[in-house]
């Protein structure tokens, strides 16, 4: 059913040159240098449980969609917090699913979905209503194959290297079952401290208590916090980190002098801090964390702009990464002023920026990646890791920016028998869109050739210096 | 002269596909949910008196561009406000728009005009200087007809429903010959009370009396306001109503302690609210209009973002909607936050969000219809309501909100034999979109055909609850 | 090498119509009524010295992009305010040059350096790390012979008229030089007096100063400053300028009481003005251009949004315009209301409006080019000088303003040799534009035909005034 021509422009010209130029990157090794996957997974090996955990459950792109044409989001089988029955038979879950599939079409979960319902489990036919009950038990049958199990899909997968996201106090103790495992698979943590830098966070002080029983000492003052956070990123260095991330509403950055950010971390810890002192110190934070990654070299990731858990009553019922968040209006010429004149020029210092603000791609994005030897370009995040998304985002940096300042791709995700199929549809853009630079001479031939290579692969490897 | 693929993508593989999915649709009635029709000549059914006067002089698309090109206003007939004369010889008028008609080239005035002149009045020339006088002829000839009468041509365009725009205070007389007329054409009016919940709008005063003569009680208090609000809805939904419609030029929403609205409403009747009362009114009369809706079930349309009469001169000479109307930025995610937590889940609840800035297409608005059950997205609007605005708004919309998260097709136009042009073209855009995405594989041939019917007629019914 | 397609889209039916289009206009004389072109160059009509000084070490698109990449600015030959030297040798910066060039992958620096070393100067091989002695010795011999002179690359670049830009307080000598001189070129100064008009300009005192003495008075009060920017502006317009030209860093526009504008002027004399004072003074001069250009007929240019010198550091070794320049968000519907309300219907006023905010676009500039008598919309400026850019906003301005509220092309550059290639790239691009929207049947092919012609010469022309 997938058609080997989809997501090429349908311009024969276009389409030959884009079908020769997938075909030097469709079988490259996947590099995944940022996504949600649990180590667990990886760690236990153990079978992946039904269809509906797998695919429906935990992705809130599907959830979403659902709920928005008022489908409640206890009969997809999400736990409430407050412990009132889910619908419990995955069966129900995913028939609800197929009969509402159509609302999925011109989406990039519907193309995901395809490809891995037939690439990954072999499944022939399209999903419906009509066709549920059958596709389940193809799905679960192969689920429980050992063949199916999370290491042999990632073999199957080609992934050269998958690094995942890991809270600053994680003991990244599934890194550690991986690496002792003797299992060759290369999984790497990625060092993302929001619960400890986001004052308000609703686990800040636990986590600040963790983080000091990790750091074997007590955090009662600003640089034991700070030593801490060192200590940490030293940890996952020696997991194998190249990075970190940063998921901030703002990315304003602003370095506070020492006394004021002892004072702001002691109102935090006496449960004091407001909202304008956790934008301050988050501005302060993204300075701190930047000065460390001169040092460290860890490649530090900005994910900025989101209004997470918009939707309170979801939130309060379901808790947080439910389809409720939503993107604001992202300024970054300013917000990065202070961090880049500091920073930006630094040869060890590398910045990976992400929006979910598009005007922001050739207004100051392209710019700023065009001039300041530190920053690269994230690929298109979230809502905008599309077809669409990603055309746009090219059109619009590669003018200013080049290739050559962007990242390569991001799976970014949590659904781990996606990954090949978004690997391969962002292939299959960068190729076209390659293709039709070809096709209006803009590029010669030869340096499209080159230039499919970096997008699927060499970009990504050099930019998270995973080399 | 009008070309049969004419809005449809050149490359032969996607027109083909785009014409055989728009033949599927072109001869579909039309679902008229938003509009500015006077329902005036559908209760009078009076010949339209001339072509100036049917085809330039209320059109503010038209004049807008000619007065850009230094054409003033009183050259294109429209009445000053002091008296002065304006031109009142018609042909002159439709001679000086024949002459500069090459100013619209690519515009979809020209566009809608074309296919007006040639399909509703039967004109095989194009319009310019030289052949301005006898198309001017041609059209008021058979502007005499029985057969091009409001009512017949109504009928001839296979008008399923039109909903026209009424003020709060409108008795809805016009609404009331037609129905009493015995004629079978759909003619419902939607309820909009900009006047009343603007403070500051000139007529405010004025308007309250009237609201309160209407509801039979002065209106001197907040509830009163409220309950009059109330009662007209009532009488609306009574008429056939099953909308509302707001136009505010910001889209903030925040409710007002009871004693906060009385008194702001108070400051209003004594003739003292300030800028920032009126604002803070209009945020509160959001969440009312939307708690109203919730039980009365009418549909909350809202226009945000104009800046109404830029242009105070023009204003002045010759009163609003000259053209001077000129879009902002806008912001809906924070500026709905307080609305949609409130009333966002409601499963009575429907919102159709309009804009005049496209980076809050994906940015925004498809994130927010994507998540909550109540939101729904407006076609492209006012200035995009054109072949590439159509474009950039599916392109940006569809991949995160789906289909079925936006609103059908509004032609939202006062001039009632341009209706067909208007549906016609976004049919035609749609088709080729859609065509599109199944050249590159990204739809199946047969989603694609259920889904021209969605876009084309069944999401504009189901949307606006006129089924 | 350079097809003679390029730039076209490669869809046949689109591409035949787009190559006969171009034809039309390919060899039209080039009007460039916006530039950074030195008068000296044709005054002295001196050779120009080597390749890496005429190619590389004045144009901030190229350094700025090998900077990002880690390639110090004093190894391209960039002079350092310190006096510590920089890379001598011509040839090793052309050779780091040739070895980078691929990093211009699919931007317009590599469109126009290949069609200038190709058509200027017969370079038949590509430029890469292996050629680029062999190419470097190419373009010196050819610098060498008088037919590369200025004057003689003017003439065959069939250059119709040249406006360079120049500062409120430049006497004009090359300018005076090339009159005296015989030489038949038209080469006009542009009037631009930013260092005088921004109170914090580090050169504002001086250049005060000098304002004085070319006005034969010393300025001490804001009524004689005002009278020597008008005779200044009566000097330019006898020297034949056409316009004047306002780089700020926002377009607020807002008239001050003269009591106001003479205080912060005087607080600026003695060296208190604060960075309000600046902002406050800037809105008011923009007034005050306006007012004289309503007199003086001056066409006033509008450059708006750039954060200038963002990067510190290579602003304080390297000074200004290398790179570090970073757009903002641009907003223009509130700000230019006081101007356009005071200016914007008179007859004599025409404003022409630049963003690097593609968001205002179709937002607020078509808009309000669509309906305001003085605003023309300059086109696609900086950073989206570009296919793509140029793309963007055709498609994005014309639906609302037509193309005749519209500039034509501005080269905007520096580099004198590369402005054939950047007329030629944007004559291909509204070719291919216009010949997508008659392959569209959106226009008629005799349409097209005139708006290539407008497109690609008649509106600079009439725009500027240049007739």
């Amino acid at each position: 059913m997938l058609h080997p021509d989809r997501g090429f422009d349908p311009n024969p010209a276009v389409r030959d040159l884009a079908r020769s130029l997938y075909q030097r990157v469709r079988n490259l090794p996947l590099v995944c240098p940022h996504g949600h996957v649990e180590p667990r997974l990886l760690a236990e090996n153990a079978p992946f449980p039904d269809p509906a955990e797998l695919i429906i459950i935990p992705d809130h792109y599907v959830c979403r969609m659902l709920y928005s044409q008022g489908i409640p989001l206890e009969k997809l089988g999400i736990a409430r917090r407050d412990g009132q029955p889910a619908e419990a038979d995955r069966r129900k879950i995913w028939q609800l699913f197929g009969e509402h599939f159509h609302l999925f079409r011109g989406t990039p979960t519907s193309a995901w979905l395809k490809h891995e319902l037939e690439e990954v489990f072999g499944v022939a036919e399209p999903l419906n209503g009509r066709t549920a009950q059958r596709l389940y038990d193809q799905v679960a049958e192969k689920l429980a194959r050992p063949e199916f199990r999370p290491r042999a899909l990632f073999e199957r997968f080609r992934i050269e290297v998958l690094c995942t996201t890991d809270a600053a106090t994680d003991p990244l103790s599934h890194h550690q079952v991986i690496r002792q495992s003797g299992w060759k698979g290369r999984v790497l943590p990625t060092f993302r401290p929001d619960r400890v830098t986001d004052l308000l966070h609703p686990a800040w002080r636990t986590e600040i208590a963790r983080l000091g029983e990790l750091a074997g000492r007590e955090i009662g003052s600003y640089p034991t916090f700070i030593a801490a956070l060192e200590s940490r990123r030293q940890f996952f260095r020696s997991m194998g980190a190249t990075a970190t991330d940063h998921g901030v509403f703002s990315p304003h950055t602003h370095e506070l002098a020492p006394a004021e950010a002892e004072s702001l971390f002691q109102r935090a810890l006496s449960g004091q801090a407001s909202e304008s002192d956790a934008a301050r110190f988050t501005a302060h934070m993204l300075m701190e964390m930047a000065r460390l990654s001169c040092d460290d070299g860890l490649v530090m990731q900005l994910h900025p702009g989101s209004f997470r858990n918009h939707n309170r009553a979801i939130h309060e019922a379901f808790g947080p990464d439910q389809g409720g968040d939503i993107p604001v209006a992202a300024e970054f010429t300013r917000s990065l002023h202070e961090l880049l004149n500091k920073y930006g020029n630094h040869p060890n210092f590398r910045l990976v920026l992400f929006t979910l603000d598009e005007s922001t791609y050739s207004r100051e994005l392209a710019p700023l990646a065009g001039h300041y030897p530190a920053v690269r370009l994230g690929p298109p995040w979230w809502f905008h890791d599309s077809i669409e998304g990603m055309r746009r985002f090219r059109r619009s940096v590669t003018e200013t920016a080049g290739i050559y300042n962007t990242a390569g791709f991001n799976d970014d995700t949590r659904a781990f028998p996606s990954i090949p199929a978004r690997h391969d549809l962002c292939r299959r853009v960068d190729a076209s869109y390659l293709a039709g630079l070809v096709a209006e001479h803009v590029l010669d031939p030869s340096d499209a050739e080159e230039m499919i290579l970096d997008l699927s692969y060499r970009l990504a490897k050099q930019t998270y210096r995973l080399g």
